[in-house]
């Protein structure tokens, strides 16, 4: 093996350092204020900055290209040491949030009654460090998401606050210690609809417990992440059943293993649920419950309660808040999702921009400084831009988006749990408007960015040709892990349906004189539905805000479709695939709105060079138009463009931003600030020496074998095989055989 | 662990089986008679069952669900002993096409000289194994493919019927015996640019040799499947340099290793490309040459010759064929991909639909004969069926198509091969026009397809919900394996822009009044094109026939579009977006007239049942209204459909088919005959017992650990994490402690 850099050879060389170099000098963007821009403010960028300096370095949680070369096995025990790695991390982040370097926290936290329970601003500097660290290792972000998340937020969500403060802060939940949860809440038979979970929670009056079993095969808790090897405890999703009376599905603390032994408790079946397409790091296991006895207590009661009396046993529920808070664990994990779509996204199409502008295909043309002839880049073609730039569009749109839902996600939560411990009903109603609203938004978002990136993954993928296919360039473990985004903690599909059964009826409302009022609900003024219907109000793409209105109209027009269709039918089912439409362009209308806010001001935007201000408002329209183009069926359907306006108007517009985009496209993806080590893959690296870094990688992964160069472990297969029947004469030889070359040279 | 049927248990129960067995009664379809229809006629139909039948249950050759558990090194092991079996099936095979059971046919074939010449035919019923066996294990399929299909055809296609005599047959390239071939063509800086490979293959006049070299490292070999561990031999595509002339890229035999050692021989550098984001099962690898030596005759030169004489070295060639045959190993590629597309494609639609059949989920409802409130099965919601039932559709279409162009293909070649042999010049033309249009359709076929099929084994894993994602079910090894034919071979982009712009040259030519003849060009007869661009010629739906010509109204105004702007603008660039659609509509047409024309008539379709019949005209009409309604962008923007067809005509329409078809879909996927073996995806079983099926396999595959149940080999990196700092008083018995329940259950 060797790295051979000349040999009697004067052809054409690539130089995709000297192109990504050139362009970096050239087209200069402030890349430190788009970071900013994209980082929501400095405090945070700079914060992001540490954080991922300190991830993509430490050398436990690092990764390199060996990482795509593991086993299953070896995901599972790396994924659970780096799990304990940052743990530690958890106590000086909490110290930090708290600002409390000087006394033991963690201690007092735990074992002091009279500490205030932790807020989520305390938790903050953990949590970015947990979505950063996921963008590196999705495996990783999912085993201890699953138990600070899922496990978590279900205890927050449903318990009391002497049970969230038992389980999350005295046990040790919040800070990775005594406990390790996980979340059980599928059954093989059931994902989405919960509500027909059935596994069932027995009240028995006598012993003053419940009885936890799993009534048949289809019951089996399933896909539940950690519990095959690493889960203490679980928070179950089961039938509360109350003198034989079943009060549906509430939520349960279920302890399943000794943490100090990791033996299984008496009652409880654990399986390993094996192989999946992507994420093998995360031990997945299935639960069977047999007579598994509980106390009362660890029933999860904010909402509901078992109250024992002499009289008998009443059940106390309060309904308006029990459905909407079973559903918060999931809340977070959508959330989340939406930042995991623009830092994955951020990732791929780094890599795939550094490529493209480094490789060169087809094409010759004299070059401007030699006598070779020299290949175009890839990404100085038109449809290669069309491939690539969009992408790059996509990701820059979904970061103020992200940063968005999650501010709204932390506040609307703090609300909720004042109101729901102050107890005052008045106040629920404008939290509890809030909380769906935030349903719309997180679902509507997830759905469509999930399914955003996992397309410009495989489609950038395409992009860099070949060298995507090999595992050592991310794309593949990138993929086979990003794609259960889509399925996971809501459906896509199904999250997209009901999201957009509430946009239709909040437009529905809007006749009955019900305005609507949340932030992302623009297009549902009176005044702008009612131009929209009666054609006043044209779509146009004149100003800025134009690129987001469009989308609107849009909405306007096809939930007016909508809504006609179901006066008539009465059936959603025939609008179905309407309403997942909706659901797009509703996270669409929300994105630019988002982007388009930020940008408007220095003050939010923190961009004050011209330039790179004028830079970041083409990728928004870039962002529309693109979408534009690909949904012109409906665009066009629904008579918001004619024909004309998309081939003469929007066509053009789009192609003629391509280039403009293009000139700024190494700057614009520096500007994401990923180090090498969590892009890890050679092709994307920065110095842009594509075909060195990925040859040293590729080298490293396997060395020659101990046995001889390219000898295979397995080679006597293929020598019988080879030398089978009357064939062993060693032919090898022929070339030396005067009487065979004859004829060959004929 | 226990698989738990009855639990003191009455709630509702799931009867997948009951589902499946119901619908395979009610709504019988001749299928029999559609498997003749999908298998071209019933003699090959019979022989496709027979060789599914030996494959999926040879023990070597047959896969079950621990495939999806096997690391690259089991995977690379397993790989080369089933292509040793695979060798004694060649043999078998061999005999059976030649009827000559009772000679040792394949020594007679390698050592006489007057035997003559294998033909295609001859090797018919061994590539049809070998095609099923790549539905079974795509990683083998490839792995005897690069040596049968991209060596032997590199030689075939290149070399003098000597060579081809024998390399192919004496040397027992055919039978997998005394050589194993790669096929070195792509470097590590050149894919797609054939043109532009830069290994240097030096004529050395005095030694009357060649010395091949690799001049820097982007020339290296790469992605050469086999040269890692398998390849004693390499087809390489170097650069001619004669007396310091480049006489561009030609083929050379080049040995790599001694077959019965598997040592390196002198200066050849090979190492193992290593991992993938699917098909481990090759050994990919990456080869440099520094100095080495072969005689002169090992250049292929039917078409390029190298003649030393006295007077000094003459290259001959005969430019006409030499370009276009050295792409023909490519060619046989491309047109076996078609077929995998319909193979791979049957696969996972037919796990999708059991799986929806069998899937019940939300919308409660009385059943019909229990007390049990019952779920709906997936397949009942019109979403749904809209998310599954157009990609069986889409398998469907591509049948007809694959064997059509499999035919053509072997037609061609043969006539190739006569004609270049006999030297009869006139002949040429014919030949070589039929192999240019041979080369449109293969490649627009492959782009298409092998995309379709992409998209459809991602959306269909979605439909299948989380289960989907179990790596045991299929799809994640599947789309993995799958993904690299959208890149390999001609990559699916640059394959549409070519074979697009040869389209439109002939679309422009029609202005010249060259008339086009060719089956797959029936839409540009001069009086169609001119009734399309005058608008005489309406879309309209009313007959059969017309949902193939829509396409054919849309090609020519996308064509004719292209001509205006190319005519105004010079730019090929400036349309290429429309190119790929063009390669793609031109597609869709040619599948369309296709099934078409063979449903048409009872003696090509050997369908004879009426409703069967019936059915299979729904899937055709399904098909071209899904993909008209996907664009109805192009569709209205080129005013080949009005927004009102398209609301009032196309998608009712769409929508009014799917449960139409829903109700036949059991047997319309029955009619494929995938033994489960071969499906090898437990919620797609034959029997429909979905939850005990996909159970049993997750145990097998995942048994109990041997030191515990469900406690990890790394449980102590998990136990040091819990217990670290003053945590480690046992708090597991926190459930009998009385002072802190009562604090819980306040």
């Amino acid at each position: 093996m060797t790295k051979i850099t000349t040999n009697e050879f004067s052809g054409p060389a690539f130089r995709p350092q000297q192109f990504i170099s050139r362009e970096r000098a050239e087209n200069r963007l402030k890349t430190d204020e788009i970071n900013v821009f994209l980082e929501n403010d400095p405090r945070n960028a700079k914060l992001v900055q540490d954080i991922t300096t300190e991830v993509s370095t430490d050398p436990v949680l690092k990764t390199g290209t060996d990482f795509y070369d593991m086993s299953k096995a070896q995901h599972r025990e790396v994924t659970a040491r780096k799990i304990a790695r940052m743990a530690l991390y958890m106590e000086q982040d909490v110290k930090m949030a708290m600002q409390e370097y000087r006394t033991d926290i963690v201690k007092e936290l735990q074992t002091n009654d009279e500490t205030p329970t932790l807020t989520s601003k305390d938790l903050s500097v953990f949590d970015k460090r947990l979505s950063i660290i996921s963008n590196q290792d999705p495996q990783l972000g999912t085993r201890i998401g699953v138990h600070l998340g899922l496990f978590g937020n279900c205890i927050r969500g449903n318990g009391t606050n002497e049970q969230i403060r038992y389980w999350l802060q005295q046990r040790g939940t919040l800070f990775i210690k005594g406990i390790y949860g996980c979340f059980a809440m599928t059954e093989m038979g059931h994902g989405s609809n919960v509500a027909q979970l059935q596994t069932r929670a027995v009240y028995d009056k006598k012993t003053d417990t419940f009885v936890i079993n799993t009534p048949n095969l289809p019951a089996t808790k399933w896909w539940i992440g950690g519990a095959a090897h690493s889960a203490t405890h679980a928070t179950v999703y089961a039938r509360l059943i109350v003198e034989g009376k079943d009060y549906g599905v509430k939520t349960f603390v279920v302890p399943l293993r000794d943490p100090e032994t990791f033996q299984l408790l008496p009652g409880i079946f654990i399986g390993d649920i094996g192989a999946k397409m992507g994420r093998d790091g995360i031990d997945n296991g299935w639960i069977q419950f047999k007579n598994v006895v509980i106390p009362r207590e660890f029933m999860l009661s904010r909402f509901t309660k078992v109250i024992p009396s002499e009289d008998g046993v009443r059940v106390a529920t309060e309904p308006a808040l029990d459905q909407i808070s079973g559903y918060s664990a999931l809340l977070s994990g959508r959330v989340n999702m939406v930042m995991d779509s623009y830092r994955f996204g951020a990732k791929f199409v780094t890599i795939a921009t550094r490529y493209s502008v480094g490789r060169q295909q087809f094409a010759s043309k004299s070059g401007e400084d030699s006598g070779f002839t020299e290949e175009t880049q890839l990404m100085n073609y038109p449809l290669h831009q069309y491939r690539v730039l969009p992408h790059l569009a996509i990701v820059y749109l979904i970061a103020p988006a992200a940063y968005n839902v999650m501010n709204t996600y932390h506040n609307t939560l703090d609300q909720l749990y004042k109101v729901s411990s102050g107890g005052s009903k008045k106040q629920l109603k404008p939290v509890s408007d809030k909380l769906k609203d935030l349903f719309i938004d997180s679902a509507t978002l997830k759905a469509t960015n999930t399914w955003l990136v996992a397309t410009l993954i495989d489609e950038l993928r395409q992009a860099c040709g070949g060298h995507g296919y090999s595992a050592y360039n991310a794309f593949g473990k990138g993929y086979n892990d990003w794609v259960v985004q889509c399925t996971w903690e809501g459906d896509n599909t199904i999250l997209s349906l009901t999201s957009a059964r509430s946009i239709l009826k909040k437009f529905a409302d809007l006749s009955k004189g019900i305005s609507q009022t949340g932030p992302s609900f623009s297009y549902m003024s009176m005044q702008f539905v009612l131009g929209v219907i009666k054609n006043s109000k044209a779509a146009k793409l004149d100003t800025l805000a134009d690129y987001s209105e469009v989308w609107g109209i849009m909405l306007v027009k096809i939930l007016h479709h909508c809504v006609t269709v179901m006066g008539k039918t009465k059936d959603s089912d025939s609008i179905a695939k309407y309403l997942v439409l909706i659901s797009k362009f509703h996270a669409f209308h929300t994105m630019l709105q988002a982007y388009s806010t930020k940008l408007s001001k220095p003050k939010t935007s923190f961009v004050t060079d011209e330039t790179t201000n004028e830079v970041l408002w083409k990728l928004y329209q870039l962002f529309s138009l693109y979408f534009i183009d690909k949904h012109s069926g409906e665009f066009l359907q629904f008579k918001v463009f004619s024909p004309d306006q998309i081939s003469q108007l929007v066509q053009p517009q789009l192609f003629k931003l391509l280039p403009e985009v293009r000139q700024y496209c190494i700057s614009l993806t520096d500007a994401f600030k990923i180090p090498d080590a969590m892009l890890n893959a050679p092709i994307g690296y920065y110095d842009g020496d594509i075909y060195n870094n990925y040859f040293d990688e590729v080298v490293k992964n396997n060395p020659p074998e101990p046995n001889g160069p390219g000898k295979p472990s397995y080679h006597e297969l293929l020598t019988t095989m080879l030398t089978r029947g009357f064939e062993s004469d060693g032919r090898v030889v022929g070339s030396q055989n005067p009487q065979i070359l004859s004829k060959l040279g004929k």
